[in-house]
């Protein structure tokens, strides 16, 4: 597509350009003049567009080009823009602004407005209010089908959706919902109070994003109403943006689970001493949390030096146990995030990771125990490699796994319990603390079996 | 809600019974009623549904409660539940049943529908098509917003959406699309091709689910629709389901990252054996992997027994390693699957995570430095750490870290353009080679600076 942008402004064909422009779905016209380097270009190309797709565009560009482009934006050109934008997309842009942008922005903007942005931006970062937009359709229960077909008609063209309609009380108190669906299923003189689903699923404004978001894909909604602390509608949540949320939380679990601290800044455009910022608190945590495995080994050294074939296994029994219990925090942690699993559920969680532990133990410390002796011993004339040895090796491996898993699937859900993100108790952490257990079971087992 | 239900259960009072359970919504009556252990009450709660709110718990349930409830029902019952669900929902169901089953099933639907749902089964798992539906409203492109409206009143009840209305010609060729919305906003006898969008995207029945959910989601679709090689329209695939296959696959990159082989089974669910089969390829390819360590060991034995002080860093310096190169994998497979980069930015990428890995190499190492001479020999006085044996350790930190970062950030976009799934190159992949690596490192400035 690009090329032939690119060949029409260069042979300054501007009809054709503009047309060809209008054209394209508004996400695939911000991805591409976000790709042009040469600001210039970027704006003269933004203002082909008719005033309806400019606005769809601009809200698909990121905050960076928003910027840029506000600055060269006339007052004018930003009024147009912000005229056709929606309520929470105007709140997103406003809260990653600069003062002096944000101050143009409102300027711009009528009272009304302003008002609504104010409000969503005066509720708590992640919250179901911060991202809920004031533009839905709302019926009254006595309104007939036709009636209401009238009021949509009239005001859907400023409303995020049409389709999922609020029904509510004189004191904005949401007591039934509607769909444009249910509306074509009936007949026109019907009244809404008649077939209205008055058992309303909602969302309360300081609820977490998350916890609505999940919720509208478990209900399978198109929009999920928000309420305030009196049962008042003041918001609804629609499925892209519930789409959107979703796909954040997974990167930032994803984040954490790689002892990464969170940012939604998509990698290209994080600076370089910003992803230094995001990865160096853990590695430094955990560097320094290592010193304690350094004890271990330093405590044991000596004997290490008179049976040296031992510290050949180090690194893989090491391996072993923060992989296997990696495995299990991990999968807690995504059970817990899906709402598969919950805090009562830890016996439970417990007695199958036990019995898994046992199951890849034995698997695990069989292949070992054959390698050392088979390959290595016999095969490669390792000595070294006794039968004591290539036991102590087994079994530890069979312990640390048992150790590991239960370290493994039990940390999460301590971390939830106690209010943390089960998230931080991923591989990383659990790498660290089942290294210290596997070394002390090796170096007890050397001790007792090889008496060293 | 459990209570009110089991209290009515038991006082036999079936009237209220039933008006309470069928004002609770599908979703939330499914997860009441898994949680049931006695399968006769279970079958007896379900059958206080109504016909519409049966059909729509059933396709909540998973699959082994709807193999036990078709085992319980009637002809006439299952009849009445296949009637009412939709067709991508009826061909979930039937490839996750028995063959017993499946004939039963298809026995009680009629003709078209067995055709509509063994057309969907026809399309290769994971694909667009195996995820679509039949059921959306077709129109013609010289039909006014008023037929349009009789057209969806008519047929909208059987159609899984009805706001995304798709244009087809006398062939079925896909040539426009338009929504409710638009029906709306324009006048009853506006003809439908005069405002439909032309420029329409769709998606082909072969493309990966994963690839139509991520393309729903960018353009903020309802539905997307799914053509045949020839363009004509045989299905669409709406938000809900885009939805589920969005977190069916971020579940299964965390699996891959956490190196089990993704299932899509929940924990409590699968069992011990099942879990075992996913965990237990990976460990033993890592565990056996970890041969090459042990074989580098093997070789500086001796000289690591010349200076045992030596052995006590080894675990912090592979973990170290390992988190460095997990947090660059992590980041690069993430960003690849939201499709932030692409194989064209490696060199992009090498170059910033070559400047990341500096900072926080340089950063890990004066720490690691000044821990080692201030705490560990001033102030713990452990006179074998020399300043020649602080700097080889804070060296190695600082050259692995180098290391880990361009062989994490790499390997994941290697494994991408060979035609693998990059999130098997995350942490526990990484940590093997890092792992090899650091200690090569490690020995390597020991014997060149320890002179041992």
């Amino acid at each position: 597509m690009m090329e032939c942008i690119d060949e029409l402004h260069k042979n300054r064909n501007l009809r054709e350009l503009k047309k060809y422009l209008n054209e394209i779905n508004p996400a695939d016209i911000a991805q591409l003049l976000e790709s042009i380097d040469d600001e210039k270009k970027r704006v003269f190309l933004f203002r082909m567009l008719s005033k309806e797709t400019a606005a769809e565009t601009f809200v698909e560009f990121d905050f960076d080009t928003q910027e840029n482009l506000i600055r060269a934006f006339s007052d004018t050109e930003l009024k147009e823009v912000l005229d056709e934008i929606y309520i929470d997309d105007a709140a997103d842009i406003i809260e990653e602004m600069p003062a002096s942008i944000v101050k143009r922005i409102l300027r711009n903007t009528d009272t009304e407005t302003r008002e609504a942005i104010n409000t969503i931006l005066k509720y708590p970062e992640d919250s179901a209010g911060s991202i809920m937009t004031p533009e839905f359709v709302d019926l009254k229960k006595d309104m007939t089908v036709s009636d209401a077909f009238k009021r949509i008609r009239r005001t859907g063209v400023d409303k995020e959706t049409i389709y999922t309609c609020y029904v509510t009380d004189e004191s904005r108190h949401l007591i039934g919902v509607t769909t444009v669906r249910e509306l074509f299923l009936n007949d026109y003189d019907d009244t809404i109070e008649d077939f209205m689903e008055t058992n309303v699923i909602s969302i309360n404004t300081l609820d977490d994003q998350e916890t609505a978001s999940r919720a509208l894909s478990k209900y399978d909604f198109l929009a999920m109403p928000v309420v305030d602390m009196e049962n008042r509608l003041v918001g609804i949540i629609t499925v892209d943006d519930a789409i959107d949320v979703l796909q954040e939380e997974n990167t930032e679990d994803i984040q954490k689970m790689a002892a990464i601290v969170p940012t939604d800044t998509p990698y290209l455009k994080t600076s370089v001493i910003e992803t230094w910022k995001k990865r160096i608190p853990w590695l430094l945590l955990l560097m320094v949390s290592a010193t304690i495995t350094s004890q271990i080994l330093t405590v044991f050294e000596n004997k290490l030096s008179a049976l040296s074939v031992l510290i050949a296994f180090i690194p893989m029994l090491m391996d072993t146990g923060g992989n296997s219990g990696g495995q299990a925090s991990v999968t807690i942690i995504r059970s817990l995030s899906l709402g598969e699993i919950d805090l009562k559920d830890i016996f439970k969680v417990i007695w199958k990771e036990f019995q898994v532990a046992v199951v890849c133990g034995i698997s695990l410390s069989l292949v070992c125990f054959a390698k050392l002796m088979l390959l290595d011993r016999i095969i490669f004339g390792n000595s070294e490699i006794t039968f004591a040895v290539a036991f102590v090796v087994s079994l530890t491996i069979f312990i640390e796994i048992i150790c590991a898993k239960i370290i493994g699937c039990t940390l999460p859900i301590f971390a939830k319990k106690l209010g943390f993100d089960p998230a931080v108790m991923a591989s990383p952490f659990i790498t660290t603390i089942v290294d210290a257990v596997s070394l002390l079971i090796y170096f007890g087992f050397a001790t007792l079996i090889l008496s060293i």
